[in-house]
């Protein structure tokens, strides 16, 4: 079925019964070739709410809140939670000594400039790696920072040798690595792979990039080095959950995330949004790895710390994600869930709504609630009684109440005693 | 630059200055090679608001919001408005006569099930064209209509050429495309292209797909038919833009949009969201069809019709879409835009905000916000007072006017005649 593109490969190597992967096709032959590189359902989560999400304009965390935050997402299960860099103040350089000292599962890392200053700093906090960042485009080049390749490439296995030495996890990544010249970053990313650097980074620190153009850079960096690749995509103009998946269609192996995808202007790939996409396209991955049913709550205590409502359309936690309204929609849902439903409410600890209170409503959904309602009625009695519903719903919004008292009222007109033919209460959809 | 892939066959095509692409492509080297099939720069939208965004579980719109929101929309410029089907409801078949009756430059289509009843009903409406809507995935053929394939192929061409007798344009589209059989899908869409359709559709109806997967099956039917070809695209799984754009490279030619995405559950592809990403790699077809800057009015008319709030991450219009806060961000920003925007608020009415009252303020902000207050500071003395700013953001979050306050008492305790070397208050940045 839809969502198992990329992964037949990786699940062969991984010793899953390739056999089903087979009936899944031929069920739904249009699929993909899958692809060797493909790490759809083996990624790594570095969860950046904590620096990322800092430069969210709405953002700031006392070190109570960080810690609740960073103790939340490690309980989830992410591989790795980013911090704010110990050289942007006094207090971030204590906080990030406090979470390194709380002993998660997790692994700490820091955010730094590739700069000696920052990195020792960093390394002294007791963090478990850095993520090393410096700007490659011309742009950042000629406006930011002002300094040339050589002098980049140079500076980057100075700091990565220094935090080898110290025994800790090192990232090297470009900014705005997109705008960057293709064989300028090959070439510095060779070097600082060949020195031992533990990951390299694409960073669409602009949101400029598209999904292809995504796919074709990191496979093309992945015939270069040995290394992990960590990628990291702003939203700008909404590709951000889209360019991740295919960065791990290409072969990276980690993705940045945010809570609600918080971060400068607005923001980054968002946890929840992406995790939406991966349990499609590798549930028994994701459903084993991470506690789903968090979700949620994690999500409702990062809002309300940088004083923002979950966006109405958020992937599984909008209040409408799985609200089915239209009567052809209703109707199939009613059948099998399936039909109109990728994603499972269960698996996130929320339930699924069939709206029938509006006129664009069938008499499969209105069916479905006589019988949440414990009455009796035959199809044709239901018919009727949804032509009413619909007739008023076209006069003014009605609320569900509204139209139970429809319901109920013209139960009422009905015989006390059922005719033949008559449905039981059906199951209760949730 | 980033952004132009994908589109430089076409503007050949267009005539438009090859060379100066090509100049675009040195100066930014990593580019995937144009593509001929793209319609990145030509493409149309059929906006949907006012028929998948009456999906939306909060939405009722009365006759004057709908015709309020159709005006709007044709003065924006889209190419089409879709509009629910008269069948839905009386309500529903007036709203699209009024409609239909405006004399908008835009296009008016109602959607409709694929039934000669349903189409009888349609067309006596008014309207310039049907969107034809049938089922095609084992899914829905299993439990919402239970037709076969030979039952379905037979009832479209009746209902194709009665449409096309009256003189209308007809699109033909499966639902759940990415799940259905993919011989099925070419072999119905090739008899339907023969009988004189105008367009076929793409439909993801769940959410599941992904964007090479996209890429994959609109570029194989663009080989197989010779009509138009629409796509509509939900965002269950947070690919609605990208899958969209990943169409358009493929050969797709039009765009089902929504204002802010509504639709069934979390809804489509969002008119907002998608043109960010389109004026990105087709800055001038976006901004000469298109009033950019009637965009969050728009947005804000829907919004208030269906009671939810603008995302605070929203392409464009979010509060902080055009909001930068990290000092490495900052500095740049004021030395020159394009480091960390690649959309430009003004294309939209709308303004850039550096912000400088945090703990990862650096003091190029300040420095800034110093010239914008009229005083005159050394940049010895800006990173004074940038340490005092950041002292204080570390303890609790500080409001403009908090910093403002430290970067006047700051300055009183200065000389009142400036230093040699002292700034001349720098550009005002909006």
């Amino acid at each position: 079925m839809c969502g198992t593109d990329g992964t037949n490969g990786a699940s062969a190597a991984n010793g899953t019964n390739a056999a089903n992967q087979g009936a899944q096709f031929r069920s739904s032959p249009y699929q993909p070739v899958g692809d060797f590189l493909s790490n759809v359902n083996k990624f790594k989560i570095i969860e950046s709410t904590l620096r990322e999400g800092e430069q969210f304009a709405n953002a700031y965390f006392d070190t109570e809140t960080k810690i609740k935050i960073a103790k939340a997402l490690d309980e989830f299960g992410v591989d790795y939670i980013e911090l704010t860099s110990p050289a942007a103040s006094e207090q971030s350089r204590k906080d990030c000594e406090a979470i390194c000292k709380l002993g998660l599962k997790a692994k700490i890392l820091t955010h730094v400039r590739c700069d000696m200053r920052d990195a020792k700093l960093a390394v002294e906090t007791g963090v478990d790696g850095l993520d090393v960042v410096i700007g490659t485009s011309s742009f950042l080049r000629e406006h930011s920072h002002g300094k040339d390749m050589a002098y980049i490439e140079k500076t980057a296995i100075e700091v990565i040798e220094y935090i080898k030495s110290k025994g800790l996890e090192v990232r090297f990544s470009s900014e705005d690595s997109f705008r960057s010249d293709l064989v300028d970053l090959l070439s510095l990313y060779r070097a600082v792979d060949k020195v031992g650097v533990n990951r390299v980074g694409i960073a669409d620190t602009v949101g400029c990039a598209s999904p292809r153009q995504v796919y074709d850079l990191v496979r093309t960096l992945r015939g270069v080095v040995s290394c992990d690749i960590e990628t990291h995509f702003h939203d700008d103009t909404g590709c951000s959950i889209a360019n991740a998946y295919c960065a791990l269609e290409a072969g990276a192996t980690h993705i940045d995330t945010s809570v609600l995808g918080i971060g400068e202007r607005n923001g980054i790939t968002p946890l929840g949004g992406l995790l939406a996409r991966m349990v499609v396209s590798a549930p028994d991955y994701v459903k084993g790895k991470y506690k789903l049913h968090m979700l949620k709550e994690i999500e409702d205590m990062v809002a309300e710390a940088v004083e923002v409502n979950t966006p109405f359309n958020n992937p599984i936690t909008g209040f409408c994600a799985f609200t089915h309204k239209a009567g052809i929609h209703a109707k199939a849902i009613l059948n099998n869930p399936s039909t109109y439903e990728i994603l499972n409410p269960a698996d996130f600890g929320l339930t699924r709504y069939v709206h029938f209170a509006s006129r664009l409503t069938g008499w499969n959904a209105v069916k479905t609630r006589v019988g949440q309602l414990g009455l009796v009625m035959t199809d044709d009695q239901v018919k009727e009684v949804t032509a009413k519903i619909k007739a008023m719903a076209d006069v003014r919004p009605i609320a569900i109440d509204d139209a139970d008292s429809i319901i109920r009222s013209f139960h009422l007109t009905l015989h006390e005693q059922p005719p033949a033919g008559a449905q039981v209460p059906v199951e209760v959809v949730q």
